[in-house]
């Protein structure tokens, strides 16, 4: 199994237009055919020292394998999120594993 | 759906003893019954600018909904392993995501 986590801080998180974009290029982002489980996230309630809940969006996806991962990120609809979403965040982190 | 991911970084994380009893902490922690899924992972090999890979393990825990999550948080099983490993990290992140 292969888990690939992603959190976004938007430029302007109280921007809906924007928040509406990409969570529009995510829900796009989770038809990719090789994603085994997928899951858009936004920052629960919980609130502990050790919890980071200052993203704007997460993006979970499982795959079975890196090479699956791998056609995932080089897969048209990931490149077209990249090139019309991608002004739309100041930070993206990702967590990758296996 | 709500998506408790956490990721530990060891005091030492080359000590194998406290690799170990870690592994086999998150181990116990996958029994709880309230998870619908679970991945206890280690940094994958990718490597780019956003991918923080610097932790020693990941524990992905997916519940129904918060109140399996508080379960959890509140399980004997999840108190016993802060108090028997709790010492072993030196950072603990969590992106609890619904």
């Amino acid at each position: 199994m292969f888990v690939h986590h992603v959190f976004f801080w938007l430029n302007e998180p109280d921007n809906l237009d924007a928040y509406n974009q990409l969570e529009e290029g995510l829900n796009q982002l989770s038809t990719i055919d090789t994603i085994q489980m997928v899951h858009i996230g936004k920052p629960a309630g919980t609130n502990r020292d050790v919890i980071d809940s200052s993203y704007t969006f997460s993006l979970l996806t499982v795959f079975e394998n890196e090479t699956d991962h791998d056609i995932y990120q080089h897969h048209p609809i990931h490149e077209n999120f990249i090139q019309t979403c991608g002004q739309l965040w100041n930070k993206v982190l990702v967590y990758d594993s296996e």
